[in-house]
């Protein structure tokens, strides 16, 4: 199968994974399950969970084990940007297209939402079919990731720096805990599934790290270069909350020669894993040459 | 050792543990590290962590495994009470006698506050040391009991029903959703800890039950009866926001009934369960009576 139709499979396969491991939208409290449906089905590139079936299978690991942890990042990933669209935070009216969660139900419910699909992200995993070890491995990683240190963590690195100018290595901190943390979870999970040694771990660390630095510096760069269809969100927000990124720091094309870079060290890392890693290498296409 | 000294000494057993398990507020992002700290430190009532260490005791389960419930599930309560305080929702000033998050720091950051508790609780039970069994079991009780068909959906419900009258059924409901279901997991997780069979996960999760709605009842009531400075938190707010309570519902002394007979099943739950059970009995007794 091509990396490319294997992706739309694996994109095709998290839905159907979403779609039952949310509550129906008829179960009560109606309104809140409604509501985590909006913000978590229908739409997104599925980045994430891609990365978890993309890292299993080069290690031939169980399909139905790896949508326990696909849906698990996947639910953290949408819960993120709930909050982070509601007005006391980036204030964001549309999101993948459609209104987001606080506009097109309420505040109180949004902030709901986000909290309702952290627990169901753990919760999935509990239910995952591997050996309890295994399962407790996943929810440290993805707890540690979403935390303090991880995602939430960058998030208010990044509402802390706004109006000033940051230095590279401290624009680079903020950007490997506020997007990075959860690229590298959804690698290290697949891997974690898979039942990669720890050599294989640090290995295909190296390259998430890259990969998620890769993609916010492609983020950065399309927030200047397109438009709002094209990014089914607003755009031009970074020059408008005055914010630092990778353009305004080291300009376009410095970011573009970054991105060069990247692609060269995240295709080094993968060089020794063979076909199998055909997946990984067309995410890792993806995050450097992606139009939204 | 009396059980009111026994409480004593579990409350300053889960502050010293929560300040072990709190990133220090000189750790980076520092702003949200001081507001996590002020958010699950220095006060409440440390109910829940209660449950976990009696429940637990009357299993002679070991501290230290209890302690990481303990933990958990305190910071979930402290994550709930800083979202259920924004501006958004409750609208609350002030809570266990301090202002609230949103007020001492800002509303982005106590959003970001919860976050980062709830993932910090799930964090904190991988961390147990337990078999990766009772961990995942753990994960899965607080989780479940947190999400939308638990916590988070209570309080869904509760702002659904704003300025509406519910029938009795429809409100202990949402009182077993929004308060009970985090009580009955503080008895569950003490109970995993200690290894509790079948019978007995059944006979302690009916004392949970009516443990829960006794103690919602009853802060039912003490909104009617007392005042700011008594609470820690403004008073009269039920009446303010037209919420159906147990009071609006049978009345003040209807309800003080109701505690009543909550009181006597509950006595009868724990009657086979001897000496060891006495610590469950005080957090009863207390859940009736408080004054607070």
């Amino acid at each position: 199968m091509s990396a490319d139709l294997q992706a739309a499979r694996w994109a095709e396969r998290v839905e159907s994974a979403l779609e039952r491991s949310l509550p129906a939208a008829s179960q009560i409290p109606r309104r809140l399950h409604e509501a985590m449906r909006h913000a978590a089905l229908g739409g997104g590139k599925r980045i994430r969970p891609r990365l978890v079936y993309a890292t299993g299978h080069l290690l031939q690991a169980d399909e139905a084990a790896l949508d326990c942890a696909a849906v698990a990042i996947e639910l953290i990933h949408a819960f993120s940007l709930v909050h982070d669209d509601l007005p006391a935070m980036d204030d964001d009216d549309l999101r993948r297209g459609r209104p987001t969660v606080h506009v097109a139900f309420d505040e109180a419910t949004a902030i709901l939402v986000g909290d309702a699909l952290q627990a169901l992200a753990f919760g999935e995993l509990t239910r995952a079919p591997l050996p309890a070890e295994t399962r407790i491995a996943l929810v440290a990683c993805l707890a540690d990731a979403s935390g303090s240190l991880g995602m939430c963590g960058g998030q208010q690195l990044d509402m802390d720096a706004t109006g000033q100018t940051l230095a590279l290595p401290a624009l680079a901190r903020l950007h490997a805990m506020k997007t990075g943390a959860l690229i590298r979870a959804g690698v290290r999970m697949g891997a974690l599934v898979g039942g990669a040694d720890d050599a294989l771990l640090a290995r295909l660390d190296s390259f998430a790290a890259d990969l998620g630095l890769a993609f916010q510096i492609r983020d950065d760069i399309l927030d200047v270069e397109a438009d709002a269809a094209q990014l089914g969100k607003t755009a031009g927000k970074d020059a408008a909350q005055d914010k630092s990124t990778y353009p305004s720091l080291v300009g376009l094309d410095g970011s573009k020669a970054l991105l060069r870079e990247l692609a060269d060290k995240m295709k080094a890392a993968l060089g020794p894993l063979g076909d199998r890693a055909d997946a990984l290498r067309v995410v890792a296409e993806f995050a450097i040459a992606r139009a939204s």
